[in-house]
């Protein structure tokens, strides 16, 4: 297939340019992003030349999936000197130094990554995480297409929430209503993150002061969950009237993510929760129209403090007190922490292809989280916004 | 809390045998089963002494959490300095050598390892998967009563599933039925699984040809899946009249897992899958004769391989061919890949507390799949029998 030919290009080109020489893969969803295969085995691609899919299992499988070609790994002793066989003048550099390869340090456990030095013991390894998850970072339309796909589901999952929400009923409750909904509708029943120890169900339902609990989920809103073996997300609490109730969910059609946040509440929220809510979407166009090519990503999350440092509500934005993220979006594709971030540091400039959420929310401990989240994807000329659901509170009635 | 107190002291005990002076613990499961919990950073455990929680996020709610003191990271330049001052003596051993610190290599990435070495210089690193997972592998009365929970949900389900069957309906239909159903009854919305690229659903529902096709996932019956994207478990196939359907489903309360086949049919099995499914449900008797205490994994995983190569159905027995995996069971608890394994080089006897769910399954390409599940903890005196559904092919009217 072309266009993951072109992927595996343009990761050559990054390879090419940090001096290295080839790059084993072994993550499944890279390994699918690069071939369309997520059997396991690694992907050996070198800086030049063609990839060759080295499979554990399933071989039968892969050889249907994958467009690259595929062999039987067989033992990790033989991996190594079958790459040096299939790649000869890899391993005999003209200026007699070892071949650098590289694999995703970010993600391999360690345990693995020494069964690959011993296979590969002419080799220096560095971390090719970054390499992998630039070329990533840039969408094409093929990929675009499938998170507006899961868009359009998660709109039909919004709707069916707000018509189910009722006072008195648990967070988790309304979470199995989203789930079922989005299920029937194509989602694969799990979503993807990539960081250690992170884990997303599918999103977040918090309500009132449930919500505002933090946790150890990278995002502004951790919520209860049902216990500390499920410390986030959805908890048993139930619904209460006049306070903010978070919806963020997402769901996972063929691979591709979406994540989407609307604020609800049974009756009406007191005024300055409402104002919040209006500070947000207020952060958010102000951050639409600066959302085109060459903008730098820290400086949307700076002018953004700025807003919400005017308006007198920093203690609140992105969580609270210590437990504040220091980020006002995360690129998303395949996994839900992807590249580029809105935060300090992430000096990458807007490039037409990139796909990003944006999440400006404010929390108030033992009162609730109010905010929104649009996922936004980069063009030419600016932005297409990829969200479908109505913004604004959603008002139920008591 | 007592009771982790004691998986604290087991795990010691292991650590003193293997001259391991202290585990730095850093994946959410390990940190929720030794602390009860799973907020972001390092639990220092030294051979001697009390366990530290070195938390990065959420310190306010691993206080509330966590049965052992809980301090905040800060930067990781700072953690190794430290772990030396916290506990004078490590890292001056009285014969002048390193100290040897184990950490799960097994799940720890790379990018983390390498952080962990450069903070805590002065210390040798050793594996310490195997550690942490044998203590694991033994459960508490608490622990196999959670088990027991997961197993009345999952019956649950399967009723429903059963209830809901039709010909016709997509694969995915049913599973949706039977996810709605865990999730409204305490399913935490996710299974945990430890192996790298490994992913669990809500286990597989497969008809036919679609759950026979071999994929990446190891267990004897991977399923077609909704696309490349996620190659396994239920997808788009109709279930038909005359096939056989294997719900293979599991659910997950309070972080503990069950993992359990039912086969089902619209109509009526053709005889030799129904002899095939007959031979399962033989294998599974056989098999329990000997579940006791003090009896070899492997050799269970042995007999099973005698018994069905006198039936003739080696070729079929656990997948087929290249796609055949080579084990019979394997522990269970809070991951659903946890030992023993019923397998070739499991030396483990049997003993009290172990928790094994045992599956033999046969797969006919193009056919499908027939096999029964069941969930065991290993009692004094041989085995309790922790799923509850009934047994038997069941078979709904066309």
């Amino acid at each position: 297939m072309d266009e993951r030919a072109e992927r595996r290009r343009r990761l050559q080109d990054k390879m090419k340019a940090a001096g290295v020489d080839g790059c084993v893969i072994t993550q499944n969803v890279d390994l699918y992003y690069l071939i369309g295969s997520m059997q396991t085995g690694y992907l050996f691609l070198p800086a030049e030349g063609e990839a060759v899919f080295f499979v554990r299992r399933s071989y039968t499988r892969a050889c249907e999936e994958a467009d690259v070609a595929v062999e039987e790994l067989g033992s990790m002793r033989g991996f190594g000197a079958r790459l040096a066989e299939a790649l000869p003048g890899l391993f005999r550099r003209p200026d007699g130094g070892k071949a650098v390869l590289a694999t995703e340090f970010d993600v391999l456990p360690v345990q693995q990554f020494q069964r690959l030095e011993g296979a590969v013991p002419g080799a220096r390894w560095v971390d090719g995480s970054m390499l992998v998850r630039e070329t990533r970072m840039i969408k094409s339309a093929a990929e675009i297409a499938a998170i507006r796909e899961a868009a359009r589901v998660i709109d039909i999952a919004y709707e069916a929430a707000i018509a189910a929400l009722r006072p008195g009923m648990a967070e988790f409750e309304l979470m199995a209503e989203v789930e079922s909904v989005i299920r029937r509708n194509g989602h694969m029943g799990l979503m993807r993150v990539r960081g250690y120890n992170q884990e997303i169900i599918t999103g977040m339902i918090g309500a009132g002061s449930a919500a505002a609990m933090p946790t150890y989920f990278d995002g502004p809103a951790g919520g209860q969950g049902l216990g500390p073996a499920s410390p986030q997300s959805a908890g048993r609490r139930p619904i209460g009237t006049g306070e903010p109730v978070l919806i963020d969910i997402g769901c996972c059609i063929d691979g591709y993510v979406i994540d989407q946040t609307r604020t609800a509440v049974v009756g009406e929220l007191p005024d300055d929760l409402r104002r919040a809510y209006d500070l947000s979407e207020a952060v958010l166009r102000a951050t639409e129209a600066n959302l085109k090519p060459g903008v730098i990503c820290e400086d949307l999350y700076a002018a953004a403090l700025d807003q919400v440092r005017e308006a007198g509500l920093s203690d609140h934005f992105m969580g609270f007190g210590r437990d504040q993220v220091k980020f006002l979006g995360h690129g998303i594709g395949l996994e839900i922490d992807e590249l580029p971030v809105l935060a300090r540091g992430f000096r990458y400039p807007l490039e037409p292809g990139m796909v990003i959420a944006i999440e400006p929310k404010f929390t108030f401990p033992g009162r609730g989280v109010v905010g929104i989240e649009n996922t936004y994807a980069i063009t030419a000329d600016g932005f297409e916004k990829l969200t479908v659901s109505r913004e604004g509170i959603a008002a139920v009635p008591k």
